[in-house]
């Protein structure tokens, strides 16, 4: 089997169902990540129907983490596995809760994306909030890159991308609080955008959770809530 | 054993290990359950103290996550559990991943307490903030009460709270919002505290995930992603 990073096994049925469950997390990641740029793309344009349709397949979002679920108990039960298998379920089990949540933040946005197109046109701040959207995007693509590959040292890049976004994030509230002050009348509107833009944050936080699964699955070592030096040191060895 | 609904072992290693885990899970709720108290009482009497105290304490919260995680996996590793102890262990790694949010969104709720402790006093909708976040409280201790229990109806009982806590999320959330059009110079104060209303809001929806892992549990049956009425039917049998 060329999938890296996890052993061959003597029974071929186990290798075929631990690549079904993999395929079918990045078909997951897949589909989320398509919502995203769509819910962003229903902002922006102020598209009712697209953001329509981002609600409709949320669904099948969340069938799929049910699917996967069920997939991965079975595998627990029937084929017990031990060493890098279970840490490849275990991480699946965690990662899924994440891309189940960056698709439920998705869809928030294609909610705030019908409310907004059904008031009058809000201009401020919409090219920073694509901007935020675009990076996030490419944080969510480089997780979901990370797990298909299975590489440390992309999920730590991943990990390192969600201080800039935290940052971005930060100097965006900071302007539609300030553009608010400015303009009470534009708050309802603001405040649509300012959710948008905090799910947005969600969803790197998410991103990042994926990427740290990633790490745990290839070194063995839960990195949550440790530094970032420490997280380095872990994967790319003493300096 | 006199724990319920999960059965006896031969092996007494298993059961004290199986019970181990459950007491911890226990003990995470218990710590995040005073997170959210304290948070909400820095956030009342704008106390910057016992705001950092909740930010300090959420590194427990996170060291708990992370040994829980690690003695499930030892478990799936060594004890190949199958039927409901294994639900059990899968009910536990997706109960404390809620917990462990459960307990961020305190942590956030504390930030904004300092934030606001320094800034003039906002006197607008505390009331109803601490009155949501007495709600919320009461549906995180009955969520734990649940799972302490095991008890589906209990769960579907915290699920039903659900609804209640999202109705007055709204409502609070509209009247923030007209309040800061009236008083545009309080508009970075009700920021701060619609933040905290929004964290409440999320809390609401771990908890409710939390029973769901319940009825899991005790059912064999996801209900996640399915209506109320499909979760009344699971539980409570055919009308």
């Amino acid at each position: 089997m060329s999938t890296p990073g996890y052993k061959s096994h003597i029974s071929s049925a186990f290798n075929a169902e631990l690549e079904d469950v993999r395929q079918r997390v990045l078909a997951m990641g897949g589909l989320v990540e398509q919502q995203l740029v769509d819910a962003t793309r229903a902002l922006m344009d102020l598209d009712g129907d697209l953001a329509d349709q981002v609600r409709a397949n949320d669904d099948k979002v969340d069938q799929l983490e049910m699917v996967i679920d069920d997939e991965c108990s079975r595998i627990l039960a029937r084929r017990q596995p031990t060493a890098s298998d279970l840490r490849l379920v275990y991480a699946v089990i965690k990662t899924i809760t994440d891309l189940e949540r960056i698709g439920d933040e998705a869809h928030k946005i294609a909610q705030m994306a019908r409310d907004l197109s059904r008031q009058e046109r809000l201009n401020h701040h919409m090219m920073e909030t694509q901007h935020l959207s675009r990076q996030v995007s490419q944080m969510v693509r480089s997780a979901l890159d990370a797990f298909a590959r299975m590489d440390a040292e992309a999920a730590l890049s991943t990990v390192r991308d969600d201080v800039k976004i935290d940052r971005e994030y930060e100097a965006l509230m900071r302007q539609c609080i300030t553009y608010m002050m400015e303009e009470p009348r534009a708050i309802r509107r603001v405040i649509d955008l300012i959710w948008c833009v905090r799910s947005l944050e969600r969803i790197g936080d998410h991103a990042k959770n994926i990427a740290e699964y990633v790490i745990y699955f290839v070194k063995g070592k839960d990195v949550r809530h440790t530094s970032l030096e420490d997280m380095e040191r872990e994967v790319l060895g003493s300096p």
